[in-house]
């Protein structure tokens, strides 16, 4: 195998694959990156933890064919502090390959490729097609939802719920739920109900575009899902199992609506939670609603805060409490300048969502006290 | 006590003061900060680890005389948070402070300012003069080779060496020495030999002003040191004994003189590392100087680096070893595009230099290989 190519094209090639390359396995094999001509001058690289699988293509002046595994880590590096000029590399006897960029020269060890997993072969029947910003936005504006407990199967995931050319991402962990809806394409105008792991998700989000004109594709087996960017073709197991039914615990019959300035509310909660964190595990701000104001108040053994704010009120007075956590994440997930709360009562979910956008929503369980 | 200030003032005092404070202590009012008024609506901010000390003043209207002692990471970070406005603090019974800011009220526990140890008293001379920023790069282009090992009490410190106007700065390790001379002004033209806390000089550099017009002022006792900015004095303790005789070991009779472009020798060494450091403990490279290149190589299991730069050289050729971290840590060290390298031999320390500049030198030791 001998190929050139510049280093740009490569560092970048890299950078994409390495979302999916583990930064500790039991596999070695694993923490390297599948390095492959593919004819046609392209060069192909593939990094996979067994469940997510990442590969993406590069134009290259291939001099001879050939594949060979590079260690993840020093081969991103070493691209990485190479000057701007072609790189060449030569694959040499003992799977040692050659990197020869303007007066630098390397060797690397690396693995012969024969002994790296090959990814699952999947149909691309590519049948939705969306916006990669928009996309990216949704993953955003849901991700943080998802549960961190790995015994939480299906809550480890985010549900993928197409109806037509309606797409819809949801993630809940038990204490709180957002979704986000959004259109795209669908060529089969079926419906689907998938969960994709939020890591996933969460690494795709970082190799998606933020130009709202570059699109991606979808493609579904029954436990995978690809998501083809052209050059770049993300391939993940999905989650077997049952998502719950989120739609039937939505609140209705709401008390109380208020409108409020999103930053005003951060910033105070932010102010609150720094004395509510100087007790371990003490997330706790209540909130009260009375009149036109909004008082946050938190305490510990460090001191106490109140803070009054401004709001729009229809409905009944409340005072509740929440985790300030599950707060702030919700209000920093959403876009626009003013933010809508709904609630019930001290023991019912609240609702957040944007001030005049109907396709963002979150919830968030308060939390009982006396 | 009741107090009001600009939020800005106050923070930025904090952020100064708290260079001084130690992140933990077993004395627990040593993470506080003494805040108190000094009369002539001023209003004094005291950090102290008991080895350095910083104070700072701000200008405030003083309500009621008084002092306290304030957990300084909360303080900080609530000043931090809080809207740019007025804040006004009040002493309340049981040592409790309440900030008011905007629609923000916090109560603070705080601590008695009679449990705050004082600092000790300096009769301010300040009878050397010279220039913030001057300063601050002194201590930038030497800090670092100051001693990490604890038990190398007089390493651990920097000699500050004073010769009428001259002021000279060294750092050295047992491994490698890193001297600068500046100017200031004397009053006493006297000449004075004191060796500084590392530590103490690496925090001073951060609340030094990169404006060569802003000056500050030296005093000096037997075993303290004061650094006089104006609204900021800077305390600590010199550390007592005797500091090495380095310019007995300052090498002479040089074989070989070497111009080199910083930046390429700073790439090449910068690539060679990658490998090198993938064995524990092996920062190794070794430099062959052979007609007008610098050839330099590393080896690991992981591979090899054979980097080329051009060079101009007079005398013979060379080769030789060294730790990749000291050679970088001097170039780092330099300002100018061209650096001078001096040898002798393969265990001989080499000299690095800025070229054009006799103002700075640095010394490392080589590592002996077969």
């Amino acid at each position: 195998m001998k190929v050139s190519c510049i280093r740009e094209d490569l560092l970048n090639c890299i950078q994409i694959v390495q979302k999916a390359v583990p930064g500790r396995s039991t596999i070695p094999i694993l923490m390297g990156i599948l390095v492959e001509t593919v004819g046609g001058n392209t060069l192909k690289l593939t990094g996979t933890d067994l469940k997510l699988g990442i590969e993406s293509t590069l134009p290259c002046k291939v001099i001879n064919d050939g594949s060979i595994v590079l260690p993840s880590h020093i081969f991103g590096e070493l691209v990485r502090k190479l000057p701007d000029e072609e790189i060449i590399f030569t694959v040499e006897e003992n799977n040692k390959i050659l990197f020869e960029c303007g007066k630098s020269r390397f060797n690397l060890a690396s693995s012969p490729a024969e002994d790296y997993p090959s990814m699952p072969v999947i149909k691309e029947e590519n049948f939705i097609h969306m916006s990669q910003n928009l996309f990216r936005n949704m993953i955003r504006q849901t991700n943080f939802a998802v549960s961190e407990d790995e015994t939480k199967n299906v809550l480890t995931g985010q549900l993928l719920q197409i109806r037509g050319d309606s797409i819809r991402l949801v993630a809940l962990d038990g204490f709180r739920i957002a979704l986000v809806d959004g259109k795209g394409k669908n060529d089969k105008q079926n419906e689907i109900d998938v969960i994709i792991p939020g890591k996933t998700l969460n690494e795709f989000s970082k190799i998606l575009s933020s130009r709202d004109s570059d699109e991606f594709s979808i493609s579904l087996t029954e436990n995978q899902i690809l998501f083809d960017l052209g050059s770049t073709r993300v391939i993940s197991r999905l989650i077997d199992g049952e998502y719950l039914k989120y739609e039937k615990v939505l609140p209705e019959d709401f008390k109380t609506t208020v409108i409020i300035d999103k930053n005003s509310l951060i910033n105070s909660i932010d102010r609150a939670y720094l004395l509510a964190r100087e007790e371990k595990g003490n997330n706790l701000i209540k909130m009260n609603i009375d009149g036109n104001n909004l008082v946050i108040t938190s305490n510990s053994e460090a001191g106490n805060v109140y803070e009054q704010i401004e709001i729009e009120k229809e409905g009944d007075d409340q005072e509740i409490a929440f985790n300030s956590r599950y707060i702030m994440d919700a209000l920093r997930s959403i876009d626009t300048e003013k933010v809508i709360m709904k609630f019930i009562n001290n023991i019912s979910p609240c609702i957040i969502k944007p001030f005049g956008l109907e396709n963002q929503l979150n919830m968030v369980l308060p939390v009982m006290i006396n």
